[in-house]
């Protein structure tokens, strides 16, 4: 069995440390890849902490995994050695669903996620990208296009997705005004690729700090949150606001901020339930949704839209020893706008 | 001014009684309708009693008209003396709302409504359908087919557009699973209308009291809310569930039922707001919307819909003396399924 090196939580309160494991013996519809880059997302954290209850040790985090393909299975047909490749959320379904429904396989039963997960034989652990290399099904491998630089890439694998997915089923694109609350490692792609989609994007961050970044990125307008003005200059405005804070904030304050038949679309996950008033919602036929990353199919799209339009993470990159000192930044969202690993240094 | 009779509230606290007033006296435009039936609404009680908090006295409530047209103006086209017509909750708009939009005529801003309202003037109040006679503009009155008796068609103006609305924008249909929560005046009417349009409709009732009645409407399945063996069995089953009740129920339970990209529509307004955990929303792409009425154009649609397919109300005929009675009743769902006013006892 192939040796992988990478950091591993062995315990919900316990630090990331080294850890060495084997990957599975490549089979003929495997692609291996070694993983040159891997951002860190906050559902990690929550993962490596247990925050939501369904943790197993020893893990090791990361789905924005970008990388090299080194080898392929004999009936590997869509790779080949030295392809930019890129592994997100996860590396199996269904194969009855998937094929039932490809656009949307990541709400389907039966998925197995890239860590902290069993494959299909219902009993191997999965582990992810904070490690030097993984072997993937081809059909659950992305192409990352030439032009976009690996490490900056990476963090489309989940960020770029779970942003794209919902920009892209409730149309963002000329004429829709849409919003992105939060301007941070999710925000910042829901800024960029919103803004290439044609949609018009209004930033509405706790303040006003990163203004001069979301005006870059792509954003026509940023409002602070933080002033009570904003909630009335905007009352009606937009078609769709995404937001991807989890923090609880004024839920219908912002549903307010909808025109009629608009939505509001939830990626974090707040601690609390949002306490929707039927004031916000039937006056002006409004919805609450959620949304979660994408399916093969369309992060593959993803990923051409982004080549075609130039589009990656702004990113900090760090070594892997620094992880614990990240995941504690993360936590205070003093990053911009996401960490991503140089697995060159498990090596160093 | 012509004269008009009917009963009205002088006070939140008060039983109806009878009441004189003026109507004004017709415009080019208007119809000058008498009333023969009107429907009692729950919104009717809710602003009898100020429950709203938006109440103005003396109220002549209702908003489920159905009558004969007496005169109309000289500008009148679309309507003449003998004509079957109905009023439901609106009778102006804002003249440039409406015609920038008409299929959200109901959601725009400057809506007059029926009763407890004011007139596009801004000091006069309207009254509603309580009474012998009504003046509206053209535009605002709604052709009943000829073989709808007036009697069971007066509740298509309020509960029937409340449900065709929602039903006829989600797409209810054939190869759609469609849940109605609530087999009251809006329920029954959401399962002849979404069974008409050849969706499949489940009832979701607290008990299984009014099943037989269920079935007979037209809906394939009939389950009881107060059983938990019914939320495990229907788990992921619907693509629509329209959500008739105001109670406090629980919310999460009922949008675990929808499919993936399945919505929840609330046409009742619940005392709390709905408390909406984001892990029943976002692992299914699941939706929480509000719907309100129709919009002329679409009430009209549906009222041609309910001719070609027979669709009225079921009703119980109640003499206006007996209002306060009916309202008694209606708080304690004592009703198959809409208590509608014969005026004719008006002159009793």
């Amino acid at each position: 069995m192939p040796i992988a090196r990478g950091y591993a939580a062995t315990d919900a309160s316990k630090p990331l440390e080294p850890f060495t494991f084997e990957r599975r013996e490549p089979n003929d519809d495997d692609v291996v890849i070694s993983i040159k880059y891997c951002g860190v997302c906050h559902s990690d954290i929550h993962q490596a902490r247990n925050e939501w209850g369904m943790s197993a040790y020893p893990m090791v985090p990361g789905h924005e995994i970008a990388g090299v393909v080194t080898a392929v299975g004999s009936k590997v047909s869509k790779f080949k050695v030295g392809d930019h490749v890129g592994v997100g959320c996860f590396v199996d379904s269904c194969a009855h669903c998937a094929a039932r429904d490809p656009d949307i396989e990541q709400y389907l039963p039966g998925l197995v996620q890239t860590y902290n997960s069993v494959e299909r034989d219902g009993k191997t652990p999965t582990q992810g990208g904070y490690s030097d290399s993984i072997v993937v099904k081809e059909g659950y491998v992305l192409s990352i296009p030439d032009n976009l630089p690996l490490d900056k890439a990476a963090p489309l694998l989940c960020a770029g997705i779970t942003l794209y997915s919902p920009l892209a089923h409730w149309k963002a694109g000329p004429g829709k005004k849409v919003a992105i609350v939060g301007m941070g490692g999710l925000g910042h792609m829901g800024v960029k690729i919103g803004a290439a989609m044609g949609a018009e994007i209004t930033v509405l961050s706790q303040t006003l700090s990163k203004k001069e970044d979301g005006l870059r990125l792509g954003a026509s307008h940023y409002y602070a949150t933080s002033d009570a003005e904003t909630f009335k200059t905007l009352a009606g405005s937009f078609d769709l606001i995404i937001c991807t804070v989890s923090a609880d904030i004024d839920w219908n304050a912002y549903l307010n901020l909808l025109k009629v038949d608009g939505t509001m679309v939830l990626l974090g996950v707040p601690e609390k339930p949002v306490p929707v008033h039927a004031f916000s919602v039937i006056p002006a036929r409004r919805s609450l949704a959620g949304s979660m990353i994408g399916s093969i199919k369309e992060t593959q799209e993803m990923l051409d839209f982004c080549g075609k339009h130039d589009i990656t993470s702004d990113i900090e990159i760090i070594d892997i020893k620094d992880i614990n000192a990240a995941y504690e930044r993360v936590l205070k969202s003093d990053v911009r706008y996401r960490f991503v690993i140089d697995m060159a240094t498990l090596a160093a």
